[in-house]
């Protein structure tokens, strides 16, 4: 049966995650629900990255078997009609039958996105984390130098975690702001091959302690070291996170999402 | 009794628009009962723009009158503990008895929020209008400028206008774009010093139009001179209006609330 790629946004605010669960609302769920509408085969999809309740997506995938003659490009519309409309599929195509897309070299990037303001914007609420405190920008990209590299992210993963190893490879993390002071927004972008459970987001707590100056930038060097969850921040509230990218680093597919079609 | 002036922002989705009306759900019914709890009196603030259901604000204003012993300008914290999310006191001080925010010259500036793009953005779709449409962004800034001037702006105003007169002043309108072509986000920005109902709405609708290429700029002229609803576009959606700034023009008020305490 040819296996099928979909691209997918989604607002997290009223799902229970990516995952399906019995008797909640996810993405998947509503994902599978879709498809096995429209298709008229019992479809379960398999997603690429498992994002948490709360958690948003500007880009994420989920692929499909399908013995259905609907074209592989037509799966964004046919779908869109039967979603609710916070998720989008924004494009489809064939894959190989063998493409998994957790089982392949990816790169993800993810932004965290804080309102630094001495009050809440009411349209910024789904979509942030709101601070009080003005930020040292400087301070925070300098402790987030030390994250970058391989490393064992131990202490930046939630000890609930089942991963077989701690150890992974964050490519660069970058703060930027839309000013020098409140009110403004700052968004940490933060690229990986991979991450643990809990990681962005125990990476943008800590950050912002050392933008209050709780923390020194020094500090997170040591927090690295002593494999403990406890020597890092606080977890960031889910809803301040977005996936904004997800590439396949397979050539050939890299290539058939950026020049394929629609 | 020393009167209050609230600064207000507000996601517009979940009302019934601004103004109170019985059984229904609306910034000012919010106001009013988070007040009338906070005082013990019974309140009924004085709104400034009693914008439509949808519409967002980022500043609006209200007063009221009370007998209260809460610090003016402490009336921010005390009331957003007692309103909804989606409503943000973001500043409250007193001003003479006799200020009534909508009987004084003010200046105000509205964005409208296009999404430009192949497919919906689950995360812009509360606070934008979205089209499949590559807008012609130079064509649309072009057409804009004929709106700028006074003008009799009866072609732009809902039929059902109660306006005594239906000439206005468009001090600018600006259209921006954040790329040169899709996906990206074009945003109408309008100044005057007053508008009538739905004119901002219509004139986003209508420079759609010429971004399309449905109707050429110089058709705007012909619009305006025709003084019926019939000749321009159509009435652009609700969710994509912003109220951004609302100016009190009198001298002595600007500079309260310029160099004013929080």
């Amino acid at each position: 049966m040819p296996r099928i790629l979909l691209k997918i946004a989604y607002d997290g605010t009223d799902f229970a995650g990516f995952q399906r669960q019995p008797g909640q609302r996810t993405v998947e769920g509503e994902l599978d629900r879709a498809l096995t509408e429209l298709t008229g085969e019992p479809v379960l999809v398999i997603g690429a990255s498992r994002t948490d309740a709360g958690v948003h997506a500007q880009c994420n995938f989920a692929v499909f078997d399908t013995a259905s003659r609907i074209p592989p490009e037509k799966f964004g519309l046919a779908l869109n009609g039967r979603l609710p409309e916070q998720i989008r599929v924004t494009r489809s195509f064939e894959v190989p039958p063998e493409f998994h897309p957790r089982r392949c070299a990816t790169e993800k990037t993810y932004e965290y996105h804080i309102w630094s303001a001495a009050y809440p914007d009411p349209m910024k609420r789904l979509y942030s984390f709101h601070t009080c405190f003005d930020l040292d920008t400087d301070r925070m990209g300098e402790a987030a130098q030390y994250l970058v590299g391989e490393h064992d992210f131990a202490s930046f993963c939630c000890v609930y975690t089942q991963a077989e190893t701690t150890v992974r490879t964050v490519t660069s993390v970058a703060v930027e702001a839309s000013g020098l002071r409140q009110p403004r927004e700052i968004v940490i972008r933060v690229t990986g091959t991979g991450f643990l459970y809990n990681m962005v987001r125990i990476i943008a707590g800590t950050l912002i302690e050392v933008g209050r100056g709780a923390r020194q930038p020094g500090e997170v060097r040591q927090m690295l070291e002593a494999k403990d969850r406890r020597a890092a921040g606080p977890t960031a509230p889910a809803k301040g996170l977005v996936l904004v990218q997800y590439r396949f680093l397979d050539e050939k597919l890299f290539d058939m999402l950026n020049h394929g079609v629609l």
